[in-house]
Order: structure tokens, then sequence, then C-alpha cells
């Protein structure tokens, strides 16, 4: 899970295939050839009906869906982007163009030692 | 998923078994017997590795696990308590006394129309 502020706001779920959670329960790095890791985000919206309950403003939840993104490990097939294709599908169903997708590699770099993957594993 | 603030400060992925996801996606209530409801929780923090890639501070992810909560319907065996039976496990691996497992009921009793479910399903 992630909650990013500013600008995206958004809150995430993130899950991954048997190979992906294995290499995170093993702390395997870099992550094998077919590790699949997907984003679900979500706007991170107040709830008024659990901060009523509560008695105070506390609780944020997920909201609208904005989209799912994936990273897939093949390190042959995506030598160029560090191993990693990098998949993007926005919830109303509108396609990103090539541009929007170039940006996706240079900041998961940024994350080089955890071999791109900003998402530590929650036991 | 859900972020409470204030002394709570938590992160939550909130899961459940077949019977609790199908009567989610059918919007049935009240759940049916048998229907599970597990909530995994964490502490809510800032991720310093996360905010040096980004260049800002925006990001916050789970941090160490707290507790799991459960929540199981069975509507003659916890008649007493809305049909759902509370289940509360430290990570820590101490034990919670009863006065502490009778607080559960008086809140979750508060969303009645959902059938004492906080949790709304997220597509």
């Amino acid at each position: 899970m992630a909650h990013e502020e500013g600008n995206l706001n958004s809150f995430a779920s993130i899950l991954g295939n048997d190979i992906a959670i294995k290499a995170y329960r093993e702390g395997r790095l870099p992550f094998p050839d077919g590790a699949i890791i997907a984003a679900l985000h979500y706007r991170f919206i107040p709830s008024a009906e659990n901060n009523k309950a509560f008695g105070r403003d506390q609780s944020c939840v997920a909201g609208a869906p904005t989209n799912v993104q994936f990273m897939v490990k093949d390190s042959k097939k995506y030598a160029a982007t560090g191993g990693w294709g990098f998949g993007h599908f926005n919830s109303d169903g509108k396609t990103v163009d090539d541009a929007f997708m170039k940006t996706c590699f240079p900041c998961h770099q940024k994350m080089k030692e955890r071999d791109l993957v900003f998402t530590r594993y929650s036991p």
C-alpha cells in the first residue's frame, strides 16, 4: 500500500504474481524474469461516513479508481529499461501516449538498489 | 484500504474470503453466513527513500505490522453482536483482554446500514 500526497493524492494497493511475491519474501534482488507487479490506484479521499461513526475526522479511504499500472520483468525483452516493461491502463479507458510512458523508467531508475521497485514487502 | 489518522495513525489492507467478496460485488446486504473479512493493520509512515526519489515529501507507506483483525459472519453463533464475531491478533503476539474486545461491536454497530462493515468494496 502507498499513499502519494500532492497533486497525485492517490491510494495504491500493490500486488504481485507468485514469482514476484516469492522474490519479495526471500529478499531476492534483482527480481527474476516472469515477475509481475501491479499497482491499483485510486483517489485518496476522506470518508464522511466513517468519520461520523468515529466522532472525529480521521478516516481516509480509496475513492474512484484512476488507473492500474504494471511492471513485467523480462531482462532480455526490456533490457533497455532495466529489465522491466511498464504498463499503464487508465480506469476511464483512455489510452496514454508514448511521451507519458517514457516517464516511467527515469523515475523508477532512481530506485536502482531495489531493482527499480518502489514498493517494499509488507509481511 | 484505509488510513486512520490521529492516535491510530494506521494503514489497513482489507481482504475478504470468497463469500465476502461475492457479497461485496453483488452489493448483497447483510453479508451471508460464512463471510470473513480480515483487516491487516500497519503503522502509516513517511517513506524517506521514496521522497528522495520523487524529490519531494509525498509518500506514505505501510510501516511495522500492528495487528490483524477479523469479522466472521455467523448469524446464530454471534446473534448478540449483530451476527458478527470479532477477532484481534496483535503482531507482537500479545493477547488482548475481554474489555478490549467489548469495544468492537459498539463502534461497528454505528455502521448498521452496511451490516456493521466499515470497508466499502474497491472495484
